[in-house]
């Protein structure tokens, strides 16, 4: 068997999988559409290069697929995320701004594979590049709220933060600046580790008092926020503005404690999470200065992405998605015998080029085999042709799900399908 | 500028191209589905295993994205084709037959970028497993023809051959197995090279008798070749029983001097042209040892492949696509000044929740520059709020393209973008 196995970590999809990824995707596509966003298409394999001190020294040092050919000394990348080509994509082309764009894809981590994690996964990114404003922020939450309905979500938490905030209160309780990047991957494992283990650890790096001021904030809500860091008014105005935008605001929660792990975002960040679920669906946040480092010029860029992989495990288990549909195929065209293969091979040819998906048999199985087989494949109308059939020009047609049969004519065939598959 | 470009061989799709894409890969997915056909989705990366000693020495030795990782001893392989992931997947899950499966997707080869050829291109696969009769391989054409004709092509021409019949003829000129490989590589170059150039390389390995004899015998038509090959009765009738089962025979030439380059195929082949274009646009045939050679199961398969590219650069250059549509979006809300954000917020807002595509400006400009940005991008409705409007609660609609412009009840804008736009 172990021959037949996809490489470590990467996977096969079946029909029934291909079909639901195909519907989630659609979804997804139609959302960023309704919201103005339009698709670009950049290469999986980039140069290592791209995401050098960019992305983060995780998934820069462990995590990236890098390799160089034999036929030459380039290093080479399968891109961990979407991100960095569209900061090389705007670098390259300049679009007018603002520049509103999709891109739903494979990215590649060389992760130790376990439930849930993939060396090869999607994600589905959207981005809004030159807006400062908050209207920009508020149209990314609409945006994610508004999908995950459509999706068929209910319950979901959009946690929101800045990191602004969380780095001028880390600084007020005397935690230096070379420590952040410490304390923020610690405080991004609470909801894996619980709050005990964390700030277990945290003790290695700090001193008793730093860490219980730690706790002591990290609970604050938005309100004794503002009160405590009346220097950040700016930014505390800011966040007010966007969740003012927000339509439905019962899906907003501020949670000083999030962080998200990539190193590039400033400012707004955001992280969905389930009821009863430890891994988050979509994420992002503000990366004002990526296209500066870039190419020079200060863009500002707020964006965020759905994994779908997260999605369908979480909409499986929660029954909101099934893979019921192992086939698009609505009609399968059923014969009794050889000698009727060719009034078949038309009538299937005739339904085709009416729009209808059809499934003809092509390996000459007898008719109940043929039947055998629209069934297990979950097809709906059987439509069979037989002796008596071709002598009276009619069909029989049968409803698979409620087995009712009839035998009818031809020109009533696509009446009935019309009303019943269009 | 270097830096900004993607790797060599590889390319960023710019909205109005990755549109143009989704649009033909969605007619294709149509067309797919239409004939019985249902996706699968397998990784890009594979092992480099898999590649070996199948597809053939010229990719296997030259053209294959290979590499191991520094993390471990393994060699990759990015996929150069879809077929041998086919054959892996039916090999793992052994679905029952006839398994139709289409898989549309990017493959890499490390191709000397030219005109036309990429090192990461996209190929839409559709293939079926289990039947050997001759009504599978008359599916796949009448797929191919009602596909090109679906994508607005008119004027092709599908040429097919048996490599049955080819190595039969040229063991009855006595050329050996032996030299076979090296014959066929030169056949294939006729259309790029000429006859004149490919006969006189062949006369490198052949004596002059047997160069003549050969061109002789590659001129043959079908009902020559009928009876010049007795001995071959039985693949001649099965091409017969083919060619009857085809619904629109004009577009079918039988071609002896087809070959196609990949290794595996074992008798019926064939490719599509396009008059005066010299490339390929989709080809394909029967490999009935491929999966025998996989997994000591013999399993009959007949597939082909449309190539994405060809299609896109010839259907631009005729004039069938064209990269005018550069955003989905539908209307853009326009307004006055920053007093009015708020409600053209909730405007938008609402016409995105009945399921329109709106794009709102993110970055206050005035109104002159929304207007601006809505012509370039080519939305079709400004929907215009001033002073004015929310005083009278009315919005005046701006169609685009007709310069015509009227205001109007919220309530009518409604019915007139569904009329319009649904």
């Amino acid at each position: 068997m172990q021959d037949f196995l996809p490489v470590k970590g990467t996977r096969d999809f079946p029909p029934e999988q291909a079909i639901l990824r195909e519907k989630i995707i659609s979804i997804l596509k139609g959302c960023f559409q309704t919201f103005g966003f339009d698709p670009i298409v950049t290469p999986i394999v980039e140069s290592f290069e791209l995401y050098k001190g960019k992305s983060g020294e995780e998934i820069e040092n462990k995590l990236i697929w890098r390799f160089k050919l034999p036929y030459s000394e380039k290093e080479y990348a399968l891109r961990p995320e979407l991100t960095p080509s569209l900061v090389r994509f705007y670098s390259r082309f300049r679009p007018k701004l603002p520049f509103k764009r999709y891109e739903i894809g494979r990215v590649y981590r060389y992760d130790d594979p376990q439930k849930g994690r993939y060396r090869e996964f999607w994600q589905a990114d959207f981005d809004i590049v030159g807006s400062k404003y908050p209207e920009a922020d508020a149209e990314v939450l609409n945006l994610v709220i508004y999908t995950l309905k459509k999706l068929g979500f209910k319950e979901f938490e959009v946690r929101v933060n800045s990191r602004i905030l969380l780095s001028s209160l880390l600084t007020k309780i005397g935690i230096e600046k070379g420590q952040r990047k410490i304390v923020y991957r610690e405080i991004d494992k609470l909801d894996k580790l619980g709050e005990r283990e964390v700030f277990k650890n945290l003790s290695k790096f700090l001193d008793d008092e730093k860490v219980e001021k730690l706790k002591e904030v990290l609970s604050l809500n938005f309100e004794e926020l503002e009160n405590q860091l009346v220097e950040e008014k700016e930014e505390i105005k800011r966040i007010k503005n966007i969740f003012d935008l927000v339509e439905d605001k019962s899906k907003i929660k501020f949670e000083l404690s999030l962080v998200r792990g990539l190193d590039y975002y400033t400012s707004f960040i955001f992280e969905v999470f389930l009821k009863e679920f430890k891994r988050s669906i979509a994420g992002g946040g503000r990366y004002d200065n990526l296209i500066e480092k870039f190419c020079g010029k200060k863009i500002p860029c707020i964006g965020g992405s759905f994994g779908i992989e997260p999605i369908i495990d979480v909409g499986l288990e929660k029954g909101i998605f099934n893979l019921d549909k192992k086939t698009y195929a609505e009609i399968m065209v059923v014969y009794f015998n050889e000698n009727i293969l060719k009034y078949a091979w038309e009538l299937t040819s005739d339904l085709r080029n009416q729009g209808f998906k059809v499934f003809l048999d092509l390996t000459r199985k007898n008719f109940f085999e043929q039947m055998k087989l629209a069934i297990d494949r979950g097809i709906k109308y059987a439509v069979i042709l037989g002796e008596d059939e071709i002598k009276e020009g009619k069909i029989t047609l049968q409803n698979l799900e409620t087995k009712e049969r009839r035998k009818i004519e031809k020109e009533e065939l696509k009446e009935i399908l019309y009303t019943s598959l269009k």
